[in-house]
């Protein structure tokens, strides 16, 4: 990663810890360790203070470190890892209070507690509100990511046909997104017919009839940044409710993506799409209508009705608005929105689709 | 999940809280609620007390749960979790101490200490312990998923082929597996050449070359077990190196297998291992030899030179010594091994493979 992204994400993370009076941070999430070191690997933290940026990695990472955090101060652990930060902490002279992310496990938190002499205290979501704000580089790696899926899925169109299974379609999207050079940014789901009615349905092997309809979630990770959507399919003809569901889904997602714009609060987003189910005399979803996406698949903003906040410009979030009912159908449609700095910009898809262009005949 | 298997298990978590004096465990790790209440959805938290078993889960997992779980009283929530939790201890006047689980995130920790009326503790592993010995149905359930891997790869095996990418291989591996209706246990490795000298290389686009070494490290979980293994193949010839390592590595993890039995310290079957390495003058590997494995893919007991413990009858974890030299080899066999009445017995394999057998031409 650019060392200059690097550099001025700590100098922006040092400015929001010295607002609360923090001057060392141990940064224990995977993903907010990546973000403040470029590390790529697994099983290392990082340690953030006033004068420079440590990573505590192990033999298995020391190279990889090396290459990938050129602005970092690499440590080589052999024992447990708080022992190796406990020993750090004692060589800093300037380090009052020591703080770790309250996503750290109880387990560890204790173990440094024992280890860590200066009093310990726990911090939440540092790291997490600068990663809610995308860079110019990481709006692209998603776009690029978006990109990956939308061709994964033109190259797995082909077999959606009468006979699939649902197994058998998931393994031919991902096989297409391997075949990309991407991998899964979380276990895709595939739901034929009524199956879509549970947003978390698990794939099985249910064959895909003649007039069946087709839900696709499934998300690309590409170069570190996920992406994240949901298509639907109707194999022949649609039935006059699926189409009437479609518009009101679609509607709903336009509703809420054309509220988007720095200032509006996100639970005004969340309503806006709820209002046009509602207004169809359909069912409410139960879910959120959205969630930020970056480095990890789930991530700041959300986007619901209990949520807090005000959009603000480089948030990056889907929106997905669904209808479900038990034993008949579920359709839910999601994409991925940028705020701009003047309203939004849609990551996943150039343009509207009207029913017809979901029928696979 | 066979409800008689559920009662067994409370009663031996009981036992085990017990001897502790606790008398309310708040159980938060995903594998931990599936192994105390067989409910398979996400984001629900299960309550063991002396009378009863809760699981407190929301609307989008009401039905699943009353189906998977009917020796269980569910209760839906519809705020945060830790307020959920707290109006049902309030209701539970036989509770004095109430204990978390120690793997919880120190923010649900703390939510949990201001909702919590009784004094709040945390405990580690009393789950973890009960898991690390598997019933007889886990083990067939290893069984299955270890058959259904040998059979992806049998199919997947064709494809390795001068020309495929590590990635393509991935994808046709992975694809093999969601056709026979699995799931990848973890994000399949494959390394070509002497890329497989990262113990955890990251697949790319690397073409497969005549004469080429593959390494695939991958598993299956199938019907909620996991199984993991390695296997390493030459396409073309053998160089007499290659086949010096394969036979070390193979010799040394034959040793590891044939120390375990009930009472053997699980520091002795890795030192068997590492000891075989050494002796054929090759670098000894960094990582450990081997770890426990069932409903999640790393789990109790970790088999290393700083673990502590005996081998118990049930038990199941991998044996996976390796070579690896940079820019040259990187050579891992990996296979899961169950620790018997007398002895052992390999889960993943049946038999002793000489490296003529790994030779595809």
């Amino acid at each position: 990663m650019n060392s200059r992204i690097i550099e001025k994400r700590i100098k922006a993370a040092r400015r929001l810890l010295k607002k609360k009076k923090i001057n060392c941070l141990i940064v224990t999430k995977p993903a907010n360790v990546t973000y403040t070191t470029g590390f790529l690997g697994d099983d290392s933290w990082a340690v953030i203070t006033g004068r420079a940026v440590y990573l505590l990695t192990d033999s298995r990472y020391t190279e990889q470190a090396q290459s990938e955090c050129p602005h970092c101060r690499i440590i080589q652990r052999t024992g447990p890892m708080a022992e190796a930060v406990a020993k750090l902490i004692k060589k800093l002279k300037s380090v009052q209070t020591v703080t770790v992310e309250k996503s750290t496990s109880l387990a560890d938190f204790e173990a440094l507690k024992r280890e860590v002499k200066p009093r310990l205290k726990s911090v939440a979501n540092i790291i997490e509100t600068l990663r809610s704000i995308k860079e110019a580089s990481e709006v692209a790696a998603i776009k690029a990511a978006a990109r990956v899926a939308a061709q994964a899925l033109k190259k797995a169109r082909r077999y959606i046909k009468p006979g699939i299974t649902e197994n058998e379609l998931v393994g031919m999207l991902d096989f297409q997104i391997r075949k990309l050079g991407a991998v899964n940014s979380f276990e895709t789901i595939v739901a034929f017919g009524p199956n879509a009615s549970r947003p978390h349905h698990q794939p099985g092997n249910r064959k895909l009839k003649k007039n069946d309809t087709v839900l696709i979630d499934f998300g690309v990770r590409y170069k570190s940044y996920c992406c994240d959507l949901t298509r639907c399919f109707v194999v022949g003809k649609a039935t006059a409710f699926y189409k009437k569901v479609y518009d009101a889904v679609r509607q709903a997602q336009t509703a809420a993506i054309k509220m988007i714009k720095p200032g509006v609060e996100t639970r005004q987003v969340d309503a806006a799409a709820r209002e046009v189910i509602a207004a169809y005399d359909l069912p409410v979803y139960g879910h959120g209508t959205g969630h930020g996406l970056g480095l990890e698949v789930h991530e700041e903003p959300v986007i619901s009705a209990e949520s807090k906040g005000k959009l603000q410009a480089g948030m990056v979030f889907t929106i997905e608005p669904g209808v479900y009912i038990p034993g008949k159908l579920g359709l839910r449609l999601e994409d991925d929105v940028l705020v701009t700095q003047k309203g939004f910009e849609i990551l996943t898809r150039g343009s509207y689709k009207r029913v017809e262009d979901i029928v696979i005949l």
